[in-house]
């Protein structure tokens, strides 16, 4: 299988990010994560980027906070999906790293996902990985029926709590 | 090679999301669009998307404006990679949009481009196929060199217009 | 009387929507809770919005946050008045609930009420009864009574906070 | 059946909320409008909303923008179901109008519909009377359906359009 | 001289407002507090505002948070300039307020100051009293002239902190 | 009776502020107006400000676009009670200039009318002066009187177009 | 004297920034101006910059919109001062340009100006170059000088609308 | 060298600026701290930017918070290049004193840095001088370096967090 890359803008993005990189070993997907900076190791991140596909990649994470480049800047030097997680890091609650890394122009985009969506990343990566791996889309699709039971699960629990009001 | 869904909300969404299909034609990548509703059509909605690996797509892309929930309620009932177009349909410029197709809860991304963004969903739908499609994948390299060409061609065109200023 | 439903998207949202649940108790209103997600049950918040009127609901209230899709959705399957809560769960302060709930189009109805507003969201039910139960008209206007005789009471007691500075 | 009253803060609003008096009046709702302002004629607002039940209303919309107390000051004064129009009319695109209207204290709920949702405010009025009138309960049902088959139309209508890409 | 009312939405604003209380009362300026709502006691609220300059009062100063319609409820009742202070009660960190209390239509104009500022309030009321009270006035110019005498101190204090780093 | 001083941070403010010498002028309050800018002429606007008291000026009315300090930085230099109206001159539809213009810090208030609210601004500086002008106190109670006349004549003049639809 | 480089991301910035090159013309300093794409042309957007200081560069203008990536990664390759003008492009105002442009990290500040700022960036680059360079200095005093003088034209201009009204 | 002047609007913003004056110290660039308001001390300031070039400054750094019109009064008074911190003293985190710094008219520009951004305002004035002073230009080469090297050893160390999941 395609390796997924998860690359931080910063060593103090790794409490959030390392849910996606725990979410993509549990599904048995490789990755490798690196600390690079679209401003302070641009030449690193960009030939990071730039050989991705020859070196095994199939899609890369991207995570930086505040005016976030570093999503932006990958996509810039390669044709794999590169997704995006704007980090909450700064003190406009996520919002200044939310359009810094949706709002691409024509020609590199980058798919973004919520505030802090580390999860949702590594999820993202392994729906893309499975549109060519049938296995990996099963465990997609029974993870999902297992959510599903759990939502179901909590409404019964919920019922005692109602009725103890 | 796995074909692309572009669901709109709205037909008045026509006229932006064309652009998607048109980009999604040009590169040979099989493409079906459909106006389907997560409010007005939610059984029809629901039953696309749940069917839509079986049914030979690889991608959905999903575009809605205001309150937008179709790109989420379509990935509620597929493990497929969902692409969120935001529209800037409403009075507040997308930005409602934006936020109601990017902010998904854990368990089911949205992989959301810019506002407005049609070229980029389509882009990104083929980024996603060329992770196992090589011939996709070059052919993505070498429009993203031309892209890089027309760059430096405007560069050059410039060099005249600032001489006269 | 006809019977409201509380519909939460996560159990999380319990500790503040259990407000709802007691304003309701205290009322006399018949009320059933439940959580279910837009996205992770898509399938039974669907039937339940659906069969609600013949199951003898007359207002359904439902409680999400981020991209808060929940409201709507239930709306796109009945004609019941659907109240939506928006939830402060995000990072964005429950902005994006808020916009994710209000913004519907047109067709689609969703009754939102303030961000965390899970009592304005009972009594709006209440109100909503009200309108053909004479007799809980009668109470919802003895609570305003006694609600403004509150204030004219907190009135009379800052007289002495005042008259120590 | 009981009364619909459509207030607007200015005669200005009515391009947009005659939409609301439309819709009504096709559904069969007697309905009644008014110009009334929370600042220019509090008295007049305030004896309004508050004989409103008693004079054989059963809801009342309120459109007005800026800052939008119209809909606030008329639940002030009555226990009757309130829904606020916040209108677009200022140079914030309606956002001030917005959270004027929806953000309200508790025990005086607003329920609030989109921005110039003139149209939803008037289903949602019908809405919140069809809970006790059957009749107009399935010809909400019906509307409802027409809908789903106008989208469906519309999607057939698309692949004419988009063939010819 | 004249009265400042101070009037409060709700008491939970006092721990804020007091500090305007405690303003006026300082410059000898005679003040009477209120808790007063634009929605639990509409009644009470208009009646205070429409009889405050024949009660001998010169300014009212409004304070309230979320959809803050007190302070334009109170202007709609008289021509006494009406203060009105955000509050940052809500979870939109008092915007929500601002907006509210700002945005007046043409003809009903409230002096709004910023989020929370309840010294302010006190100050601009009485800048307000001063145009035609000389001694007041003289008040005011010594205190700004202490205000910016305390700034230079605080200049040559800083130089030490500097020097230590 | 006091002067009022109207002063514009550019002359392109004028379109939107002659209204507001307008309505002073109508109202008999004698009204000087200024173009001075808070950086090109600080110097002017600062001596204008300082010496507004002694030349007979009882209120300031100060309008600026985008970072709109004109109004604060007159506030400075005298202790009489400045209007801001923030203009919406920049591309960011004048949430700039209200933020700029209401924000101030403790001891400097700058009494914040709406965006682009000239005549508010008008009216606020002409209550302002009523409070010990009794004349112009009577003026704006009849004004204020036949603005609701004004509302209650639309109000007729809505039944028949209601009527029509 | 030292260079000014203008960095255009898109040509279709020109018409705005050509204004910052005919205002650096005017004041005899040497400009060259670029396309160059953080995206579609890294490598050369990077190698501009690194090798801007041995080229006799003394400051760099970049110019993009929406995800604004380009001053933040040109001053990723330079030690050079970078100016920064978010470009107003996108459907948001130039409020995503405005915080992907001055939201930098620590260690690689952006100089940023207003949205649509060239004239202003401009003259930031003439007031960096005259650190050093008295002669520039005394011709950007001289300009202030006209400029305030200009202002006091318009104050004088005024007073015959004003009187005419 | 030339100095850099370091001024803040309150001395509560100590506790982020020393950042800049000892970023500027550990640089070798002499530097000078004051206190100075806008609003509280507009003739010191005026004063003090007026004459900040003849007494040996090159470049002034300006904090404040809320409606932050410092880093704007102090470049109405001179040419030099006035860098603006906007700080996040408020309850709208800093985004109205963002607003207030940046968004200057034509003709008096303010160099934005990030919201609480002081270092980078240091590091900022140090680019600015090392424009002509190349010796402190390769100082500055070689701390970025340094943090190049800094970003890629916190890669390493990323490595056994990564191993350790």
């Amino acid at each position: 299988m395609k390796k997924v890359a998860v690359i931080m803008g910063s060593d103090s993005d790794f409490p959030v990010m390392k849910n996606a990189v725990k979410t993509l070993k549990e599904l048995g997907i490789p990755v490798e994560a690196h600390v690079l900076s679209a401003h302070r190791t641009p030449k690193e991140a960009g030939e990071f980027a730039a050989s991705a596909r020859e070196n095994g990649f199939g899609v890369i994470i991207a995570a930086a906070g505040k005016a976030a480049h570093l999503a932006g800047v990958l996509a810039g030097h390669t044709t794999l999906p590169v997704i995006g997680v704007p980090m909450k890091a700064s003190v406009l609650d996520g919002m200044d790293a939310l359009l810094a890394t949706v709002q691409m122009p024509k020609g590199v985009p980058v798919a973004t996902v919520a505030i802090d969506g580390a999860d949702n990343a590594a999820l993202l990566a392994a729906q893309i990985l499975a549109v060519s791996e049938p296995e990996l889309a099963r465990k997609l699709e029974s993870e999902k029926k297992a959510m599903t039971e759990q939502v179901l699960a909590k409404d019964l629990a919920l019922q005692e709590q109602v009725a103890a009001l």
